[in-house]
This record gives structure tokens, C-alpha cells and sequence, in this order.
């Protein structure tokens, strides 16, 4: 039984808003469930220092939560200084998985930033905040290429991302906070249209998993991100 | 003539919407206009330790805008690794407009967080953080109330905040960003529901003003103001 | 009755030393009563980057409190490796007066300053700091002029600020620190020889004030001024 | 052809030396071919701030390259003021991983940091430090129990990480620096003696991967980790 | 020749003005020539954690340059957020130094903070530093003695510092900031009134200098200091 | 009697382990009975902004301890946020040590980056490091003259340094930890090779020391030393 009533197999409701904000040349607040991540997609005509002179552009990732879009609030990252290990293992995150499903050459030389800002978290908002990127990038460079910066189509195919876990022994698809609190196992797969990988991260938490346990987390993900890419292309049509 | 051809003593839309996100005690997503402002009232059972043993609580304000909340992408200051000059100036300016219409004994020992991240910015967000502030605030305290932690009411009145200038020449109310870029003067005004004034800050830009210009302009903000305070009034009713 | 026994619109002894130190362009050690500020120019051949050919100079403060300069001792900002949001406040208060009287075009594509150290307070050092700075900067200007590297005067008038203040219920002018810690309102005034209004920021603490208290503070403030512009002309004079 | 000239499924030299450092309570130096990481396990009888009163230890990581155990010089991290989002993904990764074979109520009111520092880096860094951090724990815990400090024995199974690869087409076990900065896909498995999975990260790079591709890079991960576990063993002996 | 124009054992002209500061428990404005170091004594009824319970109190230095003490202006070290090396090895030789004649016993369980502020600097501020920062630490002791806070003395002897060098091949002594910029070895003596040493820190520029050379600048050094010594006991008499 | 039984001018074992390393242009591990310390020299083609097209090169030190080189795990600098006083101290002590040997100019316009990581700590670190960064520096040297990209030898000389200190009322040689910690004066000399001195830093600790003292610690610190450039000769040859 899983607290949210839901089936192993079922997600939450996901909403798309795009053009939530009209500064960013991309923009969706994207939802599952009550987990609500702002995606603002930022073109900028420069590049990093590193790829000066190779004629690529580079495509980043920032993530951020509110204070208070948790259960308890905490501290602003701004306030202390630094940003913690978890945030910067997302944002890296993010960056990666936009990258897998574009071609920095054909974007030519500018730089894309995707800010994911969680206004309320209840678990997944990593993959909520790829998922939603996804579709601030597609805007923003469907823009690019309506003004004629840009010849071709720098994106390759659509990502998507999803967490799976095993929760009281059950393999279930897309964990919520409760879940995620208290799961044996938590995956978070990144994967692209048409049945291919672009990363797996799946960690045992107390208990550990045997291979069987991965395939079967993978299974669910597999099914989760069909729908996602459905409801991508339904928000960018 | 005013870019958005308002009049000179006309101010934009406000709409606020509260309960904006779930999880903190009061919340409300503000707009003047393009401005959209979220504001969370955290409240927690601690108090700053230079308050220990006092018996009283604190009020205090943070405030961040989001990197594309602007026309152009700002860094993201937890990355910069600090908050700057300005950013410290209004969450001290949000902290001090509250805790004058805040009975600090009645609160008892425990601190509530205003929260103000601008989602999107055209001018005036620091004045609509302290507007929507105090609208979170509100909830916040009426949800303690309710339970009983708190008997009798803290809040000792509403406040509000209002930005005003001279623009071209003419005293003008509300100013957008268009405005506020470009104003021979910039003033905020922070009031109080009956006619005291909680602060006061007057910039000349450029050019100088005199008692009079000054006189104008708080008059202006006051009649801004009385209508912020039936918005507030309305949305927490 | 004021702790010190002056009267409501008396002010402070007012002592200028120019030439303080020696390797600054301008230089002064200005008190208030036993508020004591070095207050030292220095031009650079540089601007900011982002003013870069535009021909124009720039004017900027830096502000400080020696730990000791206070009853108790604070601890030393570059010892906890960040300027509080107090300091960075009165920086961006500091340049933005001294500006309102300077054309940036005639300064020439250089930086002047304006480095303000309280070596003690006692109240309204902020307010002496922007008196010092002016005759720093015009000593510093005059030198310029003098060695031909700049033409015109870039200089437009004199500022100079004053607290004034509601204290026991009084409007009284130049606060020591035993009536600021304990005033009802608390009011910064920047003026300009001749009239005008270069900043106000007046802050109720605890009361707040009506429209008519503004008005008295601004008058004492006027009043203060102008002793502190005869002041000011007898020193770089 | 893999550039060191190994077979698919060859590993590098291992060599351990336990006891390399003698104030650590469990010290060794690890070698996967040139890659070489110092492992010291420290015992402090202190448990972070939010374990107190549960009457459980802790167990964690930090991790960290000398400047020049890479082929160019690095910027040392202390240097720059802060940790690398890589170097905070690593530490947790290792605190994560160790901790899935130790459990936390038998170890008692302490902590132990397993500190990993690279001398000298040719890939794998990651993986090696979890697999030496396991035998400097080993050591450190079995010093505790021949003391009388713990009863019974906290650790409840090896750990191990390798890491794997598609390079070339061809699925390669134990990426040297040559071949993980060309791999089409790297992943780093984590795995418990016995069978189970503590964590998988395998992430695409350029190329993608699907589930066969998977599966095949796990099955190398095993066999690896089936050796390591006999060098492990026979290091603590 | 010495640019000044000074004898090779003549020191600058010292002027010591006590109580130039109303706040400090113990205050001086100490000058050699131009270089000019406010130094003030706070008395602080704590100490540092690791001092607890051990029935000692605790001496320390700290140490700033006002940006524009110095011919150039330099950064201010809060605005650039941490101290350079310099001014942590200056600060704690100050502390260091102090510590040589105070029995920690007898001051009790309170901290005496010394801060060194250079308001002017040509050479020489660390030593003059030391030697104001004697003075005030006296006066301040004086004055825990008269309240009967300390009822022994725990001040055992006088220290002072002095720079001497090798100047165009020639030992010198009290190098101003032409001679230190230049000198071909540049040691730092802080001496104990009756002919100890406290510290020796002498460095060769360019050229070195051997045992004959070191002894050379230790008996200048001993002439400066017992000169020094007179003008100490004759600030605090 | 010395802890470990050493005579008064018995140094401990010093053991030299070149090439320790393979990336760095110049390595060795270097011991003083259980300090040791791993010294890399890094080449590389810049230089530091102030020294641009002066046709010089530049040599620096960079200092850090393992966590758990010393008796307790002290916290790592990295994670800090900054490098302690102390660190830098060594950092620049070591720098300076070694460009009393080079002729900056023969070097031409090159940076060698010498680090000292000391991987287990028992007194006299930063005297082991400065004599290990010596042979890494020469190591790197004479390559760069073994490529012909110097064509002469910018080193003029062999730098070494050695702890001496009063322990009990007597001058020992090479201090070790125990001894460290308890003398009554701690010096360290940096001696060259045919008599000179580069640098003396000799701190009294509790106690005090006179003229006569100095000498006898200088005397042994060059017995100490004409052994160690003895041992210098012998790894580089």
C-alpha cells in the first residue's frame, strides 16, 4: 500500500504551464502532484572561457529550492555562503542530462542556461525539474530557430526523468516524500526517447538490491517516461 | 506621459493569490502588474539568541530574486557565494516594515520568516514584498491563533509599501521598471493603515527634489497604500 | 531634556582636521561631538568595468568601524570574511550622496574613493561620513584641477547629511548614540547647498510618525545643514 | 584494443599497504595500477548534532586530489575557499556506501571519517577510495573491538566499487584516465559481498546505452568486485 | 645614505598620544615618523572554548591596514572577504609577542584583545604595533588593578619591536618604507626590557647574510629597543 | 634527556624517496624519522599577472596537512573555506626560502609551483618541506634544462632548513613533536649551502632567550644543516 493510495505502477497527475515567466526565452512551471519546479530556459550570446574558439556552445544547469517550499524551512543557500554537496550533484545532474540530447555545434557559439527553482518539493523534484528543462530548452531554441540564429535543430531527441523506488518491499514508480523518506531503494533514471539510457543513479538505503531489483526499477521508469514524453510534446506542440 | 500610459496617480493590477504553496503557515503570490512576487511566512519555536530569555519573539525578512526573474539572466547569488549589498538592504527593510505593526511580547518566544523570492520582476518588488508580507504574516498568525498557541493578536495594525517618483518632471505612482530606470527621483514609502508612516526612503536620481516634490509624493503613496490595504484586507478575509 | 543637556535643535561641537593623513589625495578627520571619522579620498587612473568607453568617472564609498570604536568590542568584518548588511548600506549611501553633486562626465574616465573609517562613535557616523567624504573629494578635485588633469570643475555643490529624530517625544537634531539607541523615529537627511533633497531614509522604531513629524525632522535637518555647509566652506576654503 | 593493452575484462595491479600512516586508528595506501589513494579511518568519540540522543554512530567521507596527482596542476581546493561540486559528490558517495554495510546502533555514540586523499590519479579515484576506505574501517573497528570499546561487530559485509565502461564499442572493466576520457558511457558500481548493489551511477557520455548495455557493464562490475573482495580480505587478515 | 638622511642608529622621531580613543580599556595612537598605528586594549569578561576552565585568561592581536594608509590604495580585506597571509602572521606575531610578558594565571579568566589599526604606514607597522599595543595593554591592566579586578599584576616585563636591515651593505636601524622596499636583508626583533629576546624573524631579500650580519642587527635592534622602553614607561606613568 | 634518547646534535633518520610521484615534473617523498612530507614541483608556462613582460619567472610554495597526519584529525582547510594562518605562514616561508636560490630571471618566464603535503606530521614539518621542495625543484630543473628550454642554471644554490629549540634548558637539534610542544624557545633556520642564512625565525614560548642563546641554536642549525645538504646531493645525483 503506498500513503498516497496510488497503484505501484501509477503517477501523480502531471500539470505543464509554460510561459510561466515572459523574461526567460523558455519557461514552464511544471508539476507532479503537489512537487512544483519553475524551468527557465536563459540564452546568452557567450560561452564559457573553456570552448572559446571551438565553434560549440554549452548547455548548464542551476537548481535551487525556496526556503520554504519543504516541510520545515531551511536556510537559503545565498544566507550561508555555499551550496550544499546535494545541490550541486543535481545541478551537474541537469546540465548532463540536457547535454545528452543536444548537439553543441549546431547550437553554435552561445550558452543556454536551464534554472529549475522548486516553489514546492514532495519528492522527485530532480527529475521533475530535467523533465521541465527539457521543455524551456525546446521553446527557447524553437525561438532561436523562428528568428534564424539558428539553422538547424541543435536538439537531437527528448529526455525525460523519473525516480523509481522499492518501498516496503514493492517496486513503485514515481516516489513522493513519503516514499522517498522512507524507501529500501531510490533510482533516479534519465532516459531518452525511443528506449535508450542516458544515466541511472540508484542507491540502496538500508536494505541494498540485487540485480533483478534494478531491471525491474528500470521496467517502471521506462513506463513512467513514455507518458512524461507524451505530456513534453502535448506542452510544446 | 507615462510608457504604460497610465495616469499619473494610477497603479497597476494587484492580484494576490494566497494559500500559493502548501507547506508554510501563510503564503500568498503577489502581482502589481508584472511584478509577481511569493511571499511564505515560516514560523518557528526558536528565537535568535541575543533574544533568549526576554520573553518575546522576531519578525525578520528574506528576500531573493530568481535568476530570470529580470530582463537579463542575474547570477545566482548562492553561487556568487553572497547576498549583495542590495539584497541585504530590502530583507532588512521587509524585517523592520513588519515589526512595526508587530506587538513583539504578544508573539511570544518564537520567530516568523517572511520569505520574499520574486518569480518575476517590472519594479517595485521590494514594496510588493512588504505588502504581500504582511498578507502571509496574517494567515500565519491567524493559523497559530486558531490553535491556540498564540491568545491574544499580535499585529497591531497593517502595513504596506507603495514606490512613487518623479518621472519626466511629474510626480508619478507605481513606478514599473521602464519607470524606475529612468526617474528623476525614487521614493518608498512604507505606511501604515490610519495615516502613520513606518519608513521612508527617498532617492533623487540625477536631479534633486525639494520639501515640496517630497510632499507630493507621499501623498501620492498614501493614496496607493489605502487602496493595498482593502486588497489585503480582501484576501485575508 | 536630551541626555546630553543640549537643546532640540542644538547640535554637536564640529571639528575638522584636513590633511589627516598624508598619502590619500584628500583627507580629514571630521567629529561630531565624540563621533570621529577619517575620511580619505583616493583617485585611480581605472573605472569599473562596466563604464568602460563611456567617458565618464565614477564616485564610490567604502565605510567601516574599527572594532574598538564602539562601547563594546565587535568583532572585525574582514575576521568574519563578509561586510554586514548595515556596512554595505551605508557604502551605497555614502556614493550615491556624493554623486548626486558630481558630473561624472567632467571627472574624466577616473575613480575617486571615498574611504570613511570611524575611529569612534557615538552616534551619526554615517551622517559625518558624508560630510568628511565631500571635503576629502573636493580637496581631492581640487588637486586634480590643480595638477590640469581635469578642466571644469566637476564638482556641482556641496552635500552634506545630519540625523535628526524623535526622541521622549521631541523632534531633536544630530542624534548622540544614547538618544538613537532609544529614539522613536530615527531620520537621515542628505542635502544640497541651496535647498534640495539628495536622500531621506526615516525609520519608525517602535512609534511611528505622521506626515507633519516628517516635516519637522526635514526642517531641523535643513537648519543643521547649513551650519555643516559653513563648516565644510571654512575647511577646504 | 584497449590503450593499456588489457583484455576486456582485465583489471590493473592492486596493492595494498595497511598501516601506511601510524596516527589514523585504520590507514592504508591502495593502488589500482597508477592510481593510488591514501585511506585513514579516524575515531572521534563525538557524533554530529542531529544523531545526539539516538544512541547511534556515524560513518562518513571526504575525499581530495593532491594538487598534482593529475597530469596538470589543479587549484587546491582550500586555496579557492570552497569544494568542487565533483569532490562533494565523491565524499558522499563514499560516506553513502560505506555506511550500507555498517550499522550505526552497534557502533555506539561515535564517528568515523574515512578520509581519502588521491597521491596520484590515473581514473577510478572514486571507486578506490571506497574500496581502501572499507579496509581502513575494517582495521579502525576491529582496533575498537580488540579495546572493548564495541561488544559486536558493526560491520555487517565488504564493500567494494569498480568502475566500468563502454569503450570503443566494447564493454571494459577498471577505466584507466585514457579510457574514461573517451568512453562512450562510464559507470561506477558499488557493490556488496554476496551479490547485492549499494549504488550504480552510469552515465552516457556522447553515446548513449540501453538495458543489454547495462546489464553487460554490471556483470563486469561483479567480477571485478568478486577479486577485490579476496584482496580485501586478505589485506585484513 | 640613508634617503631620509638619518645616521645608520637613528631611529624617526616617536610620538605616543594615550587615550586617543574613549572606549578601549586602553587606547594609544602610537607614530615612528609617518607610520601611525592606532593600538586599543577591549577587555572581555570570556575566553576562547579551549581555554575553558582552566583558571587562564587569554592575550591576542589583530591587525588592518585603513585602505589608504599606504601610497597606492589597497582592497579593504572585508570587501575582498579574508585576511591576506600578511596580516595573519603580523596578527599573530602581535599576540604572540604580548603573551611573552603576561602571566596568563594572574589576568584571570578574561581575554585583552589588542587591535592594531594602521592609519598611516612608511615602514615599520607590525613593530610599532607591538610597542603601542604594550602601552595599551598596560593601561588597561592598570586599570582592572585599580577597579580590583586583578588584585597581582600579571604584566612580567616591557616588550617592544624594531625593524632593523642591510641597507646599500650597511646594518641599519628603524627602516622607513623606502629603505624596507629595498633592503638586502630585513629582520624584525621583539625584545624583552632587560635584554631577552621574544622574537627573532629576519629574512634575506636577494642577497643573505650570515652570523656576523644577524648579531650586527640584534645590537642595533638593542639600542632601538632600550630607547623605545624609556618612551613606553614614560606614556604610561 | 630528550624524549627519544637523541643526543643534543643528533638528528633523526632522514630518508629521500625521489620520483615518488609520476605526473610532477619534480618529486619526493622525504622523511625526519615520522615526519613526512610529499614535495611536487609543477611547471608551468605563466606567470603571475604582476610580473608580465618583466622576463622573469616565479617560484612558490603551497603548504597542507593530511586530516589525519597529526595525533587528532584536525578539519581540512578545503571544507573550511580557508586556509589557516598558519598554513599561509608556512606557504609563504617556503616560497621565499627557495627564491633565495633561483635567479628568477635564467628561469624565464615560467612558474614552479612547489607542494608540500605532509602525510604524517611529528614535528619540523614545514624545515622538511622547504629541504624536499629543494630536491623537487631541482628534479624539475633539471629537466627543463635536459629539453633545452633553459639554457643556464637558474639555481645558485642548495637551501635547506632544520628546527632547533631549548628543551629543558638545553639547545637540541631537530625537534620532534613531543619536544615541539614543550620547549622553552623554537627556532627555525633556513640555511645555504657555504654559510649564509636566508631566514631565522626564533620564537621564545614561555620562556625567553638572550643573544647567547640565538648562537647556539644557529650553530647547531648549521651542523644540522651541512648534513642535510649532504643528503640533498646524494638524491639528486
Amino acid at each position: 500500500m503506498r500513503p498516497s493510495g496510488r497503484a505501484p505502477d501509477e503517477m501523480r497527475a502531471i500539470t505543464i504551464e509554460t510561459g510561466f515567466t515572459k523574461h526567460a526565452e523558455g519557461s514552464c512551471l511544471i508539476s507532479f502532484g503537489d512537487t512544483r519546479v519553475l524551468c527557465n530556459a536563459s540564452v546568452e550570446e557567450r560561452i564559457p572561457p573553456w570552448l572559446r574558439g571551438k565553434g560549440e556552445g554549452w548547455v548548464t544547469g542551476e537548481y535551487s529550492m525556496l526556503p520554504r517550499s519543504t516541510h520545515t524551512r531551511g536556510q537559503r543557500e545565498a544566507a550561508k555562503g555555499k551550496q550544499s554537496g546535494r545541490t550541486q550533484e543535481i545541478q551537474r545532474l541537469i546540465g548532463r542530462s540536457l547535454r545528452a540530447v543536444v548537439d553543441l555545434k549546431k547550437l553554435g557559439e552561445r550558452q543556454i542556461t536551464l534554472d529549475c527553482d522548486v516553489l514546492q518539493a514532495d519528492g522527485g523534484t530532480r527529475t521533475a525539474s530535467i523533465t521541465g528543462a527539457w521543455i524551456a530548452l525546446r521553446i527557447a531554441i524553437d525561438k532561436l530557430m523562428a528568428e534564424g540564429a539558428i539553422k538547424e535543430d541543435p536538439i537531437t531527441g527528448q529526455v525525460a526523468a523519473i525516480s523509481c523506488g522499492i518501498f516496503n518491499g514493492t517496486p513503485v514508480l514515481d516516489l513522493d516524500y513519503p516514499e522517498d523518506s522512507s524507501a529500501e531503494a531510490d533510482a533516479n533514471f534519465v532516459l531518452i526517447e525511443g528506449g535508450q539510457i542516458a544515466e541511472v543513479q540508484a542507491t540502496a538505503e538500508g536494505a541494498t538490491y540485487d540485480e533483478e531489483g534494478l531491471l525491474r526499477l528500470l521496467r517502471l521508469a521506462r513506463m513512467g517516461c513514455d507518458r512524461i514524453f507524451a505530456e513534453q510534446r502535448n506542452a510544446v506542440k
